[in-house]
């Protein structure tokens, strides 16, 4: 199976190049990246493996429930070739997209006939749903046809034209296979022609339509779609659509985009809002954009990220909260949230340039992204809270199933996020066992071996084998989080910052070796004061992932929050355990566990009388927290009280 | 005003008396209300002088709301005398007669023309709204008729009921007008004949009418109406209407109330029908009943009560969080919830005759509730926060304008709730300077005066004078936060025990003096370390009110989430300032501030960095947390960092 994939990208590769998001004629973009086919993930590898059982466990499964739940009959039914009767919310039409979009990446420079028969299929019975004028959607038909268009803050009529754009223009970019993206483009005329400032006034309830349009206009060529994208940002409309501040809060639509100061409402409209509207400053290098997106980055990193990378914070509205409101259990942090932030900062490193972007990403795809699919694939989680008392967290369906395709998508295009390109030379942005077989700006080929065992091992080999001998940079994330970095070229050290690409410039000849080597030292980390459950608390990582406590591990019966971390000394010890969840490193700590349960303590008592007494010894153990609620439903904690913290409190 | 008020008084009380809940001939309850127009509160004493706010601002001016928002054109069009559209959500015909329920109490033992004007004015309307049938709902018309009680869970059309029985009868009890209660038992008794278990299914979507029902039973002496509450909690018909578990954990109706094990979902519904169950099992002695408000009470004040007897931990839902879910801004805690949960504990009390109910009555009266009416009496908070940014919490009305009229039906039946009698004697159940003039169950006249400048001082000061020398015992309720407290009986200590009632058992005659010193020193209170939110913090508490920071009263022009509170000696110092906030006992106490803002530090970094350093002295001023937000809007905290804890923590 591998050989004829192998086989088959080398064919497809030579057809067509499939970018994520391709800046490659952006003006104002100075990052581009390379093709997802040019990157071959090492099988064995951490994202190797997880892209395997995406593909042979997700894939298959995530179709099943989607047939299942009456997602493809929706369309059919509109061919008559159904009699069912519509089901599922307003939105079902973009979970099937999505999925498209993730075959679509998966069938880049590998063929997979199953799942190739798969999308032709769909793309039949989709295409056979398409009205003439160009409109398409299952859900505003029959009694609801009088509904088009008349309530665009719920209808998803124009999100679900998003999805659809990027599923054509992914199934375009893989192997040349167009008709999904004509059928796209046939309804995003026909939006095209009915609205806009002299014509219909258009709001994306949903931001998503955005950076879709733009994607179709790098395409296509045809830059009406930047302008639509344009208008939709312009929020020109807020007074013809008579919305209200609550309702632009809640979309992050509807208000011009460069008049918002914070990150707020629904945090993936928000997301989507923001990478869509990176994308069109990346097309128009308007200053008020740039200074925007600076501001929100801001906003997001000062006061509103989760350590896993998610936002998120309130289950009412799927909101983002108040700066530092960032609770633990209660989180919400959807995983829709932290791959749209992922794809945010992605945009933001193609137009910035700066490696902050990146490691948010990092944090983002290691931590609240992987979280959010089961380790066999076939569960997903909907919300990443980072605590729990044991709750169910992963099912295979949810009635609204954005995340689970879109999880999907994220792996599929994994290979395509690994690498950028600048005039300058070959930006690695993530790491991971992989070789890239691609082209420097300049038309260099150049193939690039990476070998390492990261993220359990920080040590991380790279040959470079550029077709003749050629002077260029290479760039080399070193993650903020690294506080000891090594970094050779060929056996000669070289310097390295924490939290800046290490460019490398000279000339490079085939045979080069570079070796990095990043501090895999597990870490305590502490939040800022004003995050409130945090108080007295750390988290645990070690290099891009962060790690919890789940029940399993520890050794007592009694509940994992009656535990606490003894942080007097940090004294760490790890451990790979290869039959432990898939394979992970495993790390132990001492702690102290409260004599009696804290839940029998009374809920409020003078501050002067002890709490906690005779705290027995204990060692905890850590795992990953991607990994958490793949053993059953049990306690879980990220942010673990420090002995003495609470105890000092009480005097 | 005051003299002719007084004089009617005597009349009035001559001819009825006026129970809030007449437990007077239940079987199952141990304590009995004394009436409310036995009680004169003293027009200078804390609560006189918010009851007096409440009777002459509050009420007139929700009035005027709800004439202005349509409330009342509602129902006049049903008689043909308003051409205006229905206004307002399924549920304000409440709105209204909860404020004739206030009125009614205000009108008892006293008289105040203008608000009888307005009260009969108001009756007329509603008896001419009613159909034949004896239905009687202002939503539920025209075309919605036909979705009369076919959408139970939402419809709240037997809530409506509820309230106005409620509203009938305060009123028959007043002043013996049973106008507006035969208008309710009309429709009450066409619900009878229409629904029960081999009729239609019925379901209080927000559970309400079962008090209500009880209520109508003890004043009516028709024991069906208890009968049908009992099958309003049976939880029969889960199935006949097709009930799900989501539906039925928020409304906490539709399965039966005695498999409830915990509150959860929307904390009125939940505490409303706590309250119903109560009154039902103080009637049928249902052991099974009485098990599990035990357990729910047990659930709330373990795991579910905010320090400042508020409850509802959830904007989502309006809803109970978990165990120690208690965040401090995001805190829903509606005001109707600690007015509901003042309701259960005041039946509680009735049933079990244990201090521990009056105490948490205590702590939601003089802060979740009464932070509720702004101190002017026209502006009311929904949500009552432990912290602020400075968002806008008061106003004058609410499209669900539940709460106002609910705090002002709470005040205008304050002195009703102060004291209880047994067969034993007098039970004094919450302090204020008053003059009680009512009878011991065994026909003993007694007049008591209490003379006191609680909740300011400690002192309180009785002088009882029966009719006779009679042997009978005085309950006094030692609060369970008075540490040291004093209790002389004509100058001869007694002994008296916190968290109890301590019972003075002798042969009284006129003239005796009893002395009670509560212990008014400041304190510091520590949250169980499952309280997230509350880790490393403290919150001040003096006598029966919780303080809080605001802002205005602090020195530095830094945010006020930037101040610590130095705990290693406590030193308060204390004084009333009588221009300040209508009068108050002001704190002050030394505290710290950061030397840069905490909001500047990053949201992580490694917990052995120090976050916090040179911070300057500063001297903290709290007030009470009820008199919050009546200067303007500005940052606010309950819960104070603990200097030290959390720099201890970052070692």
């Amino acid at each position: 199976m591998r050989i004829i994939a192998v086989l088959l990208f080398l064919i497809a590769a030579s057809t067509t190049l499939a970018q994520i998001v391709d800046t490659s004629h952006s003006q104002y973009a100075v990052l581009h990246p390379i093709p997802i086919q040019s990157v071959k993930l090492d099988p064995n590898s951490f994202w190797g493996r997880r892209r395997e059982v995406t593909l042979e466990r997700s894939m298959p499964s995530m179709f099943e429930e989607l047939e299942k739940h009456g997602t493809m009959d929706n369309f059919r039914r509109l061919e008559g070739k159904s009699n069912a009767p519509r089901k599922g919310p307003v939105y079902t039409d973009s979970d099937l997209y999505k999925w498209m979009e993730a075959a679509a990446f998966f069938l880049t420079g590998e063929d997979h006939p199953d799942l190739r028969q798969k999308v032709d299929q769909m793309i039949q019975v989709i295409g056979a749903a398409q009205e003439p004028s160009g409109y398409l959607n299952t859900y505003y038909v029959d009694d609801k046809k009088d509904k088009r268009f008349t309530e665009m803050h719920r209808s998803h009529e124009l999100y679900c034209l998003g999805h659809l754009l990027q599923a054509g223009i992914a199934l375009d970019r893989a192997n040349g296979n167009h008709k999904l993206l004509d059928i796209g483009r046939r309804y995003a005329d026909y939006i095209l022609a009915t609205f806009g400032p002299d014509k219909k006034p258009a709001l994306t309830g949903h931001p998503e339509l955005e950076m879709a349009l733009i994607e179709l206009a790098r395409q296509t060529g045809d830059r009406r779609y930047v302008d639509f994208a344009g208008y939709l940002f312009s929020g020109v409309e807020t007074q013809r659509l008579h919305l209200r501040p609550d309702q632009t809060t809640y979309m992050f639509s509807g208000i011009p985009f460069t008049s918002r100061t914070e990150l707020e409402g629904h945090a993936v409209r928000a997301m989507y809002a923001s990478s869509g509207a990176t994308d069109y400053y990346a097309e128009t290098g308007d200053p008020q954009y740039r200074a925007t997106l600076d501001r929100l980055w801001a906003d997001e990193i000062k006061h509103k990220l989760y350590i896993t990378g998610g936002v998120g914070s309130r289950s009412d509205g799927e909101a983002f909260g108040d700066s530092f409101e960032l609770p633990n259990a209660q989180a919400y942090t959807e995983s829709c949230a932290a791959i749209a932030n992922f794809m945010w900062n992605w945009r933001m490193l193609a137009v910035e340039g700066e490696s902050r972007f990146a490691d948010v990403m990092e944090r983002a795809l290691y931590n609240g992204i992987n979280s959010g699919m089961s380790l066999d694939g076939v569960l997903y989680c909907y919300r990443n809270p980072l605590e729990s008392r044991g709750e169910k967290i992963r099912n295979e369906f949810y009635d609204t199933d954005c995340c689970p395709p879109n999880i999907e998508r994220t792996m599929g295009a994994l290979p395509g996020y690994l690498y950028s390109t600048s005039a300058r030379g070959l930006y690695v942005n993530l790491y991971n066992a992989n070789t890239l077989n691609g082209k420097l700006e300049d038309g260099t080929k150049i193939q690039l071996t990476e070998k390492t065992d990261y993220p359990w091992k920080g040590a991380i080999d790279f040959e470079i084998t550029p077709d003749a001998a050629r002077e260029f940079s290479l760039f080399l994330r070193i993650p903020a989080w690294s506080r000891h970095t090594r970094l050779t070229v060929n056996g000669a050290q070289v310097p390295a910052t924490a939290g800046q690409y290490a460019e490398i410039r000279r000339t490079w000849k085939a045979g080069d070796r570079v070796q990095l080597v990043l501090d895999m030292g597990p870490r305590l980390t502490a939040a800022n004061a004003l995050v409130r459950e945090d108080t007295g608390r750390v988290a645990v990582e070690r290099g891009p992932l962060v790690y919890c406590l789940e029940k399993p591990d520890q050794p007592l019966a009694s509940s994992l929050f009656d535990e606490s971390l003894t942080a007097v000394h940090t004294q760490f010890t790890e451990q790979f355990q290869k039959d432990l969840l898939d394979g992970v490193v495993v790390l132990k700590h001492p702690g102290l566990a409260a004599a009696k349960p804290l839940e029998d303590d009374p809920l409020y008592r003078d501050f002067g009388a002890p709490a906690e007494q005779n705290a027995k010894p204990v060692i905890l153990t850590f795992i990953p927290y991607y990994a958490w609620a793949n053993r059953g439903q049990y306690e879980m904690e990220v942010w673990i009280p420090v002995a003495g913290a609470v105890t000092r409190a009480a005097r």
